[in-house]
């Protein structure tokens, strides 16, 4: 058993210290009471933290490599979502053991996304306990061009980016819910285990997105948080929803449940004015990254009572959906 | 039992609106992927986090509104050690079962303390799990005047503030390891769940302290860390180090272990110049908190081999003292 400290030095402080390459004059990583970080100028600091706790947000025999790198991902989806610049992050967990192989493998995942986002470690806590993983992330973003909640606008588009459901479709497969091929139960597992921060997207949807969220919880509840926080409606077509080739194999009612309420996507969805399209278009190519229209925002109706998405099909049918996001106090 | 949201918002965001007296123009608290802070003008922001653990940290008996007031309070203390003015912070937690008792009681002990410092609440995440808490915290601080643990000099007096000891006392008397009078254990009782952290002192040595930080560990761990970074060795008397009346009865070789290797203190230990003693004399008068002197730093002799503490007693005859901080991963 290692000690704390020689665990926290050998596999996060002198990695972190080896990659050290953002941190600027008068900053300060890991070693102190706090770590000293700012924003760009004229910018502020965005911040969002995330706790994963085995059983509930990941199967206990993930493959540590894989948790470290989606413990990080969850947060710097957060990060994309407000269109903000990652500029490091603290760690704190809880372990019931400091076994080494498990350390090193974890380690790797998470520096291994930090890297290539220019994200420093710059501080953490460490303490046993059954299993848990808290991080903090911190990104610069201008104010006045973050991406916001609550700046949908009526007219605007409703745009996805990448494909939606195939976290909740590997779940499906692992709890046995439905089955899939090999190839394609790959491809669901991949995306639970694995997902990637659309940071890229974030930051070139500045000036053109009004609102934004990352999809963390379901397309359906998700997306009622920015009607909530901008009091408006939302007509969205359930059959434009964007889903990988594998997520199609599977039955539709299966393809709706993934793609709308399915959960751990963490792709962008945002909202943008009808005379920015052209603009959207640039950005997803410009990140090498499909993006789909699947609706369009609305003023609320006289009768309206509260938010609420108007679902059809594609054939404009109206569709009546009883999905709701993933709430960690239910069962899903 | 309560929906994660509803539990949300009904203990904490609401709260944090009611009281979000600080945020400033462009910043956003809680009910985004992020929130939006920025340090002050020329200043940088000192990050801390920090987790606790039932069972680890506290006892799953612990009042829950000791509890709140704890687990910010250590992340204050952080940035006291670091002379930096709080801000705000994001509070995630695992809890087994949403009860509402427990929650209101933990709510207030966190806002009421919250509130004395004008720290806003400006986000979190909620889960489902064993009890974790873990509590990320944002200050300001111009860099130049931080407290940085690598700032000791040659010849600084070493300084500390309040009394250590009396958690671990408290902790000893929970465990049966001692017994005190049922008012003494009262004290010690409350100094292990409701440590104040030195917020005003840390402000008001700015620019007259050169290094510090807070003692969570024992003076005898923490103080290394200070050496470590500054490359320097310490002499401290270990009969100066101050401690309560209701300390002092008990046993020597007790007071001994609870000052000086004890942990759950909170106070500051910190170095400044012999030239800086009216100062630091006046910054102790001005937040009503007594500082003792207890050491020197002094540069490493030439057989030096790492960093060290030379410890003696009053009549200045050496002790060997065998202590060692608290460590997570070993027992304590």
């Amino acid at each position: 058993m290692l000690s704390e400290f020689s665990l926290i030095d050998r596999f996060f402080a002198r990695r972190a210290d080896a990659m050290g390459r953002r941190l600027e004059q008068g900053e300060l990583g890991i070693g102190d009471d706090c770590a000293l970080l700012a924003p760009r100028p004229r910018e502020m600091m965005a911040i969002s933290t995330d706790m994963l706790v085995e059983g509930r947000h990941f199967f206990p025999d993930i493959d540590p490599h894989a948790l470290g790198h989606k413990a990080l991902a969850v947060n710097l989806s957060d990060l994309a979502a407000m269109g903000a610049q990652p500029q490091g992050f603290t760690l704190a967990f809880a372990l019931p053991e400091a076994r080494e192989d498990w350390l090193s493998a974890f380690s790797d995942g998470l520096f291994e996304l930090a890297e290539r986002y220019g994200c420093d470690l710059i501080g953490g806590d460490t303490t046993a306990g059954p299993l848990n993983l808290c991080i903090t992330v911190f990104g610069s973003v201008p104010p006045q061009l973050a991406l916001r909640r609550d700046a949908a606008k009526p007219g605007d588009d409703i745009w996805i980016s990448g494909t939606l459901g195939d976290a909740r479709a590997g779940l499906g497969v692992i709890r046995g819910e439905w089955s899939a091929g090999e190839t394609d139960a790959a491809t669901f597992r991949r995306a639970l285990e694995r997902p990637e921060p659309r940071v890229e997207l974030g930051l070139a949807l500045r000036g053109i997105a009004h609102a934004a969220l990352d999809i963390s919880d379901g397309l359906a509840g998700d997306l009622l948080h920015i009607l909530e926080r901008s009091q408006l409606e939302a007509r969205v077509d359930a059959d434009a929803v964007p889903r990988s080739n594998a997520l199609r194999r599977l039955p539709a009612e299966v393809q709706r449940r993934c793609t709308l309420a399915g959960g751990d996507d963490y792709e962008l969805c945002f909202t943008a004015p009808v005379s920015a399209r052209a603009a959207v278009e640039e950005a997803g190519h410009k990140v090498n990254l499909p993006l789909t229209r699947v609706g369009t925002i609305n003023a609320p109706g006289p009768s309206a009572n509260g938010p609420a998405i108007h679902w059809h099909d594609a054939t404009g049918a109206p569709l009546t959906l009883t999905l709701q996001g993933f709430d960690h106090f239910h069962a899903d």
